[in-house]
């Protein structure tokens, strides 16, 4: 679970990079000096500091910088893969990590990509962008980190009801805290919530964190909106910002779902009015 | 795969019925026209037509619209989840068809649900749109059907070489035209693309479907950042768009990730402009 929730982070990183130097036409030089700033801010931790790093790096044979040279397939030892699978088999949603997962997938389809830009492709044109904008960025990477942290808690909690594990979920926030690459101060809060607030649902509605989610869902949502103007695919993102705006709608349309598999399969459905499972005859009438 | 690619429409589905319900404020009567009218059209079948039938159904009872009294809570038998999971073992990405499978795990937690949106629920107001805007919800449906067929066909292809399994693709395609819940007239092109045009890779490049994918691209993004603006969760809306974006982009932000694993765990990376594996010490310099 702990690399289910590094998958999540590192591939919003990565969209947030892309936004950032596609999208805004930042220079490596100047997303590094982002990330090293965020990187001492409430979501700060390893790696965000090594993606500030890592974007400084220059080739000592070209001179150019390092990360521009590196081929972009991201391979996998299939720790995100298993977590997802494992959640699954649970019944919890962790579709920021799922997506994660299906990112790297595509990031290996490398020679189809090229092919696919060339046949259908679509010009991303950047614009530069404001101080401001920058501000709503790390507000909503900040909540899309919470949220992978959130679903990887889930599936913690989860599994050890499932399991009778017995999960210590304070102290896994506290070990996770040092030493490991989903190291951040974001943490040290999940930590604190677990030890003194009982959490019983999910972390976005902890009471410490109802101010991230409320600073941060209309800069999440406007980041999304931005990408899908430009055209940048932003999986995580999105699939971060759909987790919260379903995780908080007491009605979602899965009733139409139902209602369809009890037409076809007479999987039967249950009523918002009444105790008990219905089946109806669909068809027609 | 069939059951899977189901999930996928089923879902996208429910989500658009949600944007014209909830976010254009159209009736159940008005969206059975319109699902009426779509089902005779290029993407219309078997799922399209139900969902105007449903959204047609009195309750005996009350006399109200059946489907309002339809619990939010869709079941499941497992069948798209193994889809998913056999996608991650053969490294396949079909976010759609995941997004799907955690989209009816979301609609479970429905008590959850009713407890967050009283405490960081958001209000979606929807407004009236136009006829021009309905036929772009209409190109975009057309284009996400597309997409969740082209994701299951891939995985089958995949599967067919990894087990060797000589999967009749175009065989698949004209079963599916007939007698089984993901019918529609998409199937018949794509069991054409399959007969005549060697489809080596993604069904969206198969000359047969690329005016779907330039009609339906804008339309696509528009709905979801309508989604996000209005607060409607669309994982499979989007998930279907990043899919888009992300195969059709030559150039993924993976490089940073890549590059990343070797920082951390020395996983080295290839490099753009050499054969071979590298490594580097990414630390402060």
């Amino acid at each position: 679970v702990h690399n289910g929730i590094e998958y999540g982070l590192m591939q919003l990183i990565a969209e947030t990079y892309d936004l950032l130097h596609r999208g805004a036409g930042l220079s490596n030089a100047a997303i590094a000096d982002i990330f090293h700033e965020w990187s001492y801010g409430p979501f700060g931790g390893f790696l965000t500091q090594i993606t500030s790093d890592v974007l400084r790096v220059k080739d000592a044979e070209t001179g150019q910088d390092l990360v521009d040279l590196v081929q972009d397939k991201a391979k996998q030892k299939g720790t995100g893969k298993w977590t997802s699978q494992d959640a699954m088999d649970l019944g919890i949603p962790i579709p920021t990590i799922d997506a994660a997962v299906s990112a790297r997938q595509m990031s290996s389809l490398k020679e189809e990509r090229i092919r696919a830009q060339q046949s259908i492709g679509r010009d991303v044109r950047g614009t530069e962008q404001s101080q401001e904008w920058l501000d709503h960025v790390r507000s909503a990477l900040h909540l899309a980190f919470l949220i992978s942290y959130a679903q990887g808690f889930s599936l913690l909690d989860a599994a050890s009801t499932e399991h009778g594990m017995e999960i210590d979920l304070e102290g896994s926030a506290k070990v996770w805290r040092a030493g490991c690459i989903i190291r951040s101060k974001l943490l040290e809060p999940i930590r604190e919530a677990y030890l003194h607030e009982k959490v019983v649902d999910n972390l976005l509605v902890a009471p410490a964190f109802q101010q991230i989610v409320f600073d941060g869902d209309g800069p999440l949502a406007n980041l999304v909106i931005f990408a899908a103007n430009v055209g940048i695919p932003t999986p995580c993102l999105s699939a971060s910002l759909a987790y919260l705006d379903g995780y908080r709608s007491a009605r979602l349309p899965a009733n139409l779902i139902q209602a369809q598999r009890d037409f076809f399969g007479a999987h039967t459905y249950e009523r918002t009015d009444q105790e008990g499972s219905f089946h109806t005859d669909w068809g027609i009438h």
